[in-house]
């Protein structure tokens, strides 16, 4: 039953931070070399963490109304001035902070990213499905050479991820069923939620995402409908359900 | 003064129908093509252009309200319906309605629109700006091989063109100020519009949009920053600017 139903999947949506992109070591790299720069010093991982750590609840309060729409840029630089008051780092500028603050939109992609897209996009339309906003998304495709079709964000619904808007707009803008959309992600709540809207869902576990010493979760799930090692094995898996129902 | 503001532009959007793609003989084509399988015959260009001229009324009764929110492919559909009535064609089944009206989604390039696109998108931003619905518009990338680097449409900030939330929303979206944002349209009064709400202008007149007998208007006007022959040419002119100014 799953397999003739992965047979119709027409689009294929991506969580971004994590599925698509190591956000980590690019965080990482980034705040390193501004750190020997300008002479301060971290655990430069851990601050990736921080920063990453803050980006749930805030989004959060976004979601249960405590705080009006706000862009997930403007979001990591609340979350930033916090971490850089907390580490007593007063010497960078405006400016500096600023760019800092835009090292989200310059990820690197998995190894495996762009060919396995670019692989995917020839049988399906590809898109992100991100909470990161849109100039983010687009930034980060022109720096890393992410071939999207179209790029989807919280941004449009003004609805973060995990708020049914959020992924139900995938249907309703690409203009198919919402149960030909697979939503694709690294982390099983994400897809948990794309299920019960009615998604078909392909999981890509990355056992990197949070450094070497990550534990990686392999279990099945009643709502994970495809499980591959990275985007070019789901691409090699999805042309198989095609074949099969063809 | 404008060479310099030229040099700022860091994103160009598109008008789409007319000025990337040539809807008339592409929908004459399919009309012609779906009349000659079912044996009814008209005058296909005629019926192009019919179509074409329900969709600006058809959209302004969505501007001023008289209308809700309703995409550009169900506008098409109520004109079609209508244009079939008119011309006492009965014979087609709802399947076949549905694909002809969805041949807006299939609409050919100007020969020079995906050279001139591809060349443009290394040094810029390129985005749709198109009352089109992003269903439609990410259809006919693909079909077309259109190089976005993001689907920008009305259905996001649900105004059409010519309202300024359409042209404003460029900047908010793309993260950059509008006068950074360039339009590139093939209509003087999308240039006019785009103009007043503060972006720069691209003029790029298509002479055979409305058929080989088409007189295009190539005067200058105060509100276009820059007017060129095809977009490879655009690409060359921008190209230039640059230069100027680095």
């Amino acid at each position: 039953m799953n397999e003739i139903n992965l047979s119709q999947v027409k689009a294929m949506t991506f969580d971004v931070f994590g599925t698509v992109v190591d956000w980590r070591r690019s965080i990482a790299r980034e705040i390193q070399e501004l750190g020997q720069k300008k002479g301060f010093d971290l655990d430069w991982n851990s601050f990736a963490d921080e920063w990453r750590s803050g980006y749930a609840p805030s989004m959060n309060k976004v979601r249960n109304g405590e705080m009006p729409w706000t862009k997930i840029d403007n979001l990591h630089r609340m979350i930033l001035d916090e971490l850089l008051s907390k580490h007593k780092i007063s010497i960078l500028s405006e400016e500096e902070i600023d760019s800092l603050n835009k090292a989200w939109h310059r990820l690197d992609p998995w190894p495996d990213s762009v060919e396995g897209l670019t692989l995917l996009k020839r049988n399906y339309i590809i898109s992100s499905l991100s909470n990161g906003n849109v100039a983010l998304l687009v930034n980060m495709a022109k720096y890393g050479g992410l071939p999207w079709d179209v790029v989807l964000s919280a941004e449009f619904s003004k609805h973060y991820k995990p708020d049914p808007e959020s992924y139900l707009s995938t249907g309703e803008y690409l203009g198919i069923p919402i149960n030909q959309v697979m939503m694709v992600a690294a982390h099983k709540n994400d897809l948990k939620s794309a299920k019960s809207n009615g998604m078909m869902t392909g999981y890509v576990p990355r056992a990197k995402e949070h450094g070497e010493n990550t534990v990686a979760d392999y279990a099945e799930e009643d709502y994970i409908d495809i499980m591959a090692d990275d985007f070019i094995d789901l691409s090699q898996k999805m042309s198989a359900t095609k074949e099969t129902n063809s």
